[in-house]
């Protein structure tokens, strides 16, 4: 049984790595696949459910409330029940069998699964080529532009994670493993980081 | 060329991790000696000199200046002179060919050699049962005790670091690998980092 989750940088090649790990090992790869099994499950719209959950429950209440009487509204309901549907979702798929399951910060979801954790990083030149080599042909955006959305998008990712643990996202004790991959190609990395996880299990 | 650098929490085997990997590549690997040897040239005792050269130099001035004439005392001076010692052999040690070299800052100031920077990090059940394993006879400190010990020497670890670069004392981003070895011996895991490293070195 091998459970392989990979958090990662916007950019940084940690699809890529999680799926190349997959196909190595022969096992699936989880990543928008959860997403649309949560909209299907929800009947909700897929690019709706990839919103809201990824992003911190805070995100949904207001900043402020009012002295008043305060209820909360139909998103913020929804946001729980979404979340709560991956979280039951990401269990399902794990313990069906070994996977690799790309972000959702599902290493703290599955803490008690001992699954081994990856955390990819890179520096922003690095993300920057990566990002714009796989933008779509309509998303010009200058380096700039690119480097806010990773920014933003890795904010996000990181206030995520705060929901479920105290360790700080991309803080290397909080992972098996960290890999940098500046200036690298994910490709020929794999080998390395499958070696070590084949050793890792062998000495539970 | 091979240069290999180790940043590690207290007690998370990253000594032993760092002799494995110098031993298999058959490269030496300098640790305690470049103590050793910047006491000999400053003609200072090696206790002095470990205690001064792993530490922040803020930690020599006074924390409060008074508003007078404020003049650096001679442990000011001297602990200067020790880090600019210990920051040329490094960069000696490295010129001279392959290496492993453990903590230090080594990875940030041979950065424009472009060395390849480990952190060892592991949990605090794990720090302290290799700790109390490798303790003195005579050093008989309460789990308690242990931690505290710990936790300061990585502060004053984090504190160095911060000498040398913006990037935080273990977060995943200012290294190239990040390994966690809580509950692992770490000789099994040294084959995976070594095939990860010629990989990394392979695609330069």
């Amino acid at each position: 049984m091998r459970i392989i989750t990979i958090s990662r940088e916007f950019g940084s090649g940690g699809r890529e790595l999680g799926k190349r790990l997959a196909e190595e090992l022969g096992v699936p790869c989880y990543d928008q696949q959860i997403i649309e099994m949560v909209a299907e499950k929800e009947n909700l719209d897929k690019t709706y459910v990839s919103n809201v959950a990824g992003q911190n429950i805070s995100a949904f209440y207001p900043s402020t409330i009012a002295r008043g009487f305060y209820r909360p509204n139909y998103s913020i309901m929804q946001s729980t029940q979404i979340m709560a549907s991956q979280h039951d979702l990401i269990r399902k798929l794990a313990s069906e069998g070994s996977c690799v399951i790309i972000g959702r910060a599902a290493d703290v979801i599955l803490a008690d699964q001992k699954p081994f954790s990856i955390f990819v990083c890179a520096d922003e030149e690095s993300k920057l080529k990566r990002c714009h080599a796989r933008a779509k042909a309509d998303e010009n955006l200058t380096d700039r532009e690119m480097l806010r959305k990773c920014r933003d998008i890795d904010k996000r990712r990181a206030s995520y994670r705060k929901m479920f643990t105290d360790k700080k996202w991309g803080e290397a004790s909080g992972y098996h493993l960290c890999v940098n991959t500046s200036g690298k190609e994910i490709k020929p990395l794999v080998s390395g980081i499958l070696e070590y996880i084949e050793r890792w299990y062998s000495e539970e």
